[in-house]
């Protein structure tokens, strides 16, 4: 692996490095942590890389580790750069035949989307994007038993993430991770939109096997001086005929990481909540409500394979973001040796158009004054 | 008390009844039960009432009421029927000088309501309307805590009530609850939008001290057959700025009667559950969340006034009810006895107008296709 | 109903007045609230009772009621006041044939409790001991499980009954409940062992079926100057050769009311909670957890019948205490209409003897530095 | 790191691995993951590792690591075997000058234990064991808020340690966890008090700063032909005066890894659960209840400092594990680099000593039907 951003002291790429290291089937090789040179050099070398492998730019790094022999170069990047920051490492990366895995929103804008997914389809090359809470063994759970009819019809859906830190104006401190987030040339055209509403349509998504066929969104700008949302609220109507609402926000005060989801079908209903991960309460027409664990009974054998330790030892954010890396490095590791390895479940290119478009639906929605606004 | 509605085998009569019962305050002294002479005498006798103050019709108990003498005569009425039987004997009781506490929504109309509103102003009698869940002391801490400014600002709200006993076509068997709530004739223009979106658009209001401005809704049918709303979700915007949303359902299989709100301002926020009524978790720029309980520390005196039992007892639905009767009838034994009694925290007719109001505000925005609508 | 003791401003006699009110079945008609008659009668007035019978004296009381033709007459007492006043006022009722409800614990000495189990036996009275927290539907669903086998062979259990309310000195401050539970000569032998620990205990047997065969007990008595204990922590072997613990203390600072009772067996188990008494959460061998909640699916038929309003509308302390009324009234009303009626679920005479020879074992127990100690 | 034990397929071993990896300080260089050389080897590889770096046996790897030039043979052993393979690796690696990370318990014996606390003296050797409960940054609040004299003086505690995965004899299926668990020569004297009631009382000790003075144990063979204790009730005094309880079980059917805490003061108490990590709950005497949470407001300074990810991003087991190996790994960097590093918080020798007392102490108590035994 070879990350490019992340110099020491960044919050995502720490979480990146950490969550590949978990299961020993990743070594990170080298970085572009910073295009300060200093920066890159001091930030390799915490992380105990060796000075030639310290790059200054994804350019650098990218041609400099193509021309390094098979079996030495890096097998592929980690992209975790602010939003502005993801096309072209992406896009240089794959044309150099390099895999990727991206931080989201993949893009800025559909069209940079649409020309990444064209080149992991011309590639072959392997794309994961990190949308880390799919990771968690309870979601891939609630997504096995509605995929699997136990719910019945899907009919209500309840989305969530609710999150406070920027509820005063920390982007005018030294605070590096808002500064960005509020500012259209780098977070491009959704604030909060696009750093957690994007997670929040993902997840809806992912668990449902559903999509949002059109919405209707009120955005906030309640920081003073803010041009990019800091909150929002949607009406959704699913493909299937279910309607729902969305809620996202970074201004909602005392809110931690608050991303929590509800679906109610004809027979059952499910619950689920990322700040208490290792639960999920279904409810059921005819019986009392069940509560699954990781590694408790009656789990898909799928779900019961994601967790690394016994039930009851609580697992966390890392976990499930190690999971994502994990399912790519299996997947990778095939490639590499030429076994045969089936597909694994992890986000992929697809899931990064969709969430640029779902960015900039919003948007529009939001300037028609919450008009319905369809995502395509 | 002389009831209206509320045989024997009713839900929310016998709510009323053990309400009123348990402060010691209220007795039940006379009730038209049922037009169903039978069933009128038969329900009277369960409850212990003599024969003779078993009216067959409200109109029959309120003329051979008045014919009483002051002091042996009902001090008011209780009305507890389905919601198109809610008009006529609160108009009939005003008029002849009773005072009144109905259940909601109060009216079909927005001009039955007024008519109510302005009977309760030319009379001077009081008028209680059940929105029973504001009689939770941490609700009632909540709002304390908004007036006095401890949250600042309120930026952003979140309401839902789901229930789940509707999702199947319960309307259909011999529940009774379900068959008038379904029918127009007998519920109104809303389904669960009037019986229980209004408790949603309640306690935000009473919690924030806001009012809904304007709100874009999109109702739910499906239920097969149903006419009426059996579910909902809205983007609402307050009249001080703050955006958010409101979902309720009857058709979220599993949920038992989950009303729920949260509130962020930009101090701090606040979150309080119905079915766990007896904790108010607080969340905050600077200090640690913070929980208030019933009976504990720091509650504002007329919270902590409000209980009946010390803290870790846990007070219910009934409790919460009752305080709506107890508040009413501190201000109506002040009344009969001529003593000064201030002004007691119930919610009244201008609550009932606004609800109505509310329902049909809602109807429009769904029939426009979740456009935006004010309440007005 | 006439009240022994519970004139205004006491906690317990409120108590026993609410729950006794809310089903509408039982009517106070007297008291003597108060051996000071001026406080007997401003109580009795407060409670709409006539001055003629507020009482100054139990025996003033029973004798006048005694006096008072059948049908007139009070038909049973209810004995609210501190311990060393129950077992007169008690003996005096059932030798003058009234039925009694009594607070617990029942008596002062084994020997007066056991006056009173004769006494039961040989007048034929009713004789209800309010250990009101067996009136909770959950705690009665986690009965009728294990009664039925469900949970197998039981092998542990776990009692915790934790107050905060008397961490610091409030026995020196105008604080009546405190003064007297300080005392030996008002208290008896046991301090919050008295208070709570028999509470512990009796739910304990209520809910498992069986008995504790032995204790070790080791008492605290952590408030200066105190001579009774005010917390305590026991080893407990039952009957059937389950192990355990019970805990019980008033000076677990913060702690409101929390009685919690954990129940294993070799199939299952059980978790209930005092302060979440609307919930029993079951584990299993072979199945995720099921969480029961009063009015929800598949429970027992007689604790169906035991809530009052739906599911999702919390029951408290107060419905759970007018449960024991309730099940008293019906066993009493059978009793004066001569109609047949089962015999109900309540806590009777020989639940209080087993209370008072529990209080016994322990504190002897504790003496002999927490030698095992059996109860009989 | 050189590891002893875990092969593939071993559930604590891969724990140590995953921990000491995620924070990208330890390298995993050699092993002795199996006696059995073919085992031993496919370990290896599994792990990426050199075929000649996979040793047959703990004494080959330290005596051929040894033997390597300084900077390339590994720094420390981390001993990952059943209970009664610790002694010897511990013994031999210290005496060879690598430091050790021991699992728990220790030893089998007093007699060793004290021997390796010598010999870590005696070398200056690092020693860490990894009672990774105390890894939790909630763990570490509880005890500077203790430290600090937050609570006041401590006077009650009670700890559980509940598992349910030995409720039936998985020992004679082929669950090669439980097998050497029963196993008296493999175990040592204590069952589930060796494997999980030592947790309970290190984390007891390290949270209040007290000693366990001395207790009373009651332990359970419940399983069939089980000769060591598969569950145990205690009560303990502590060295100040306050009193307590210890309950633990692999018997408690249906609880997953329910290792909790709560510890009452003079001013207010706390309450933890492992199985709910994030989150330390505290009450008092004057203000509500405060729940404290990794990275929230008001944490002690190095509590803040233990988390990797910002609040709300649940942390897990691994984590809490991994800070034990972080902590170690940092003074460890210090010895080798020369830098001053002050010491950090992590279990010493010292612990494992006193957890092996308190086996013995234990089953001594118990063999005295609870008699009251110091531990010493």
């Amino acid at each position: 692996m070879g990350m490019i951003g992340g110099g020491i002291g960044s919050f995502i790429g720490d979480v990146h490095r950490k969550a590949a290291a978990i299961d020993g089937m990743i070594e990170l090789v080298c970085g572009a942590f910073s295009s300060n040179a200093e920066r890159a050099k001091s930030s390799g070398a915490a992380l105990f890389l060796p000075e030639e492998r310290c790059y200054v730019s994804f350019k650098e790094m990218i041609e400099r580790e193509r021309a390094l022999p098979e079996g030495e170069r890096m097998d592929f990047v980690a992209i975790v750069t602010p939003n502005h920051m993801h096309f072209e490492p992406a896009r240089m990366a794959l044309e150099n035949g390099f895999h990727v895995v991206c931080d989201k929103p993949m893009t800025l804008t559909t069209a940079e989307a649409e020309i990444l997914e064209t080149l992991v389809a011309k590639t072959g090359s392997l794309f994961a994007l990190t949308h880390n809470y799919t990771g968690y063994p309870m979601v891939k759970q609630a997504r096995e038993m509605i995929a699997n009819g136990e719910l019945g019809k899907i009919r209500k859906v309840q989305v969530q993430y609710l999150q406070g830190w920027m509820a005063t104006a920390v982007e005018n401190t030294d605070n590096k991770q808002a500064s960005w987030r509020v500012d259209p040339e780098k977070a491009g055209a959704g604030g909060a939109l696009g750093d957690i509403g994007t997670h929040a349509e993902n997840l809806l998504e992912y668990i449902t096997g559903l999509q949002i066929h059109e919405m209707a969104a009120d955005l906030g700008r309640f920081g003073a001086g803010r041009t990019l949302d800091d909150d929002g609220n949607m009406l959704v109507r699913m493909n299937n005929g279910a309607k729902g609402s969305i809620s996202f926000s970074q201004i909602a005060t005392g809110e931690e990481n608050n991303l929590a989801i509800k679906v109610y079908g004809e027979k059952g209903s499910l619950e689920w909540s990322q700040e208490h991960p290792n639960s999920l309460t279904t409810r059921w027409l005819d019986q009392p409500p069940k509560v699954f664990t990781p590694g408790g009974n009656d789990l898909y054998p799928s779900v019961a394979a994601t967790s690394r330790i016994p039930s009851g030892h609580p697992e966390g954010y890392l976990e499930a973001f190690a999971t994502i890396y994990r399912n790519f490095a299996k997947e990778l590791m095939g490639r590499i040796s030429g076994a045969e390895v089936p597909a694994q479940d992890y986000p992929r290119v697809a899931d990064g158009v969709r969430g640029v478009k779902f960015i900039h639906a919003a948007v529009e929605s939001d300037r028609n004054n919450a008009a319905w606004t369809t995502i395509d």
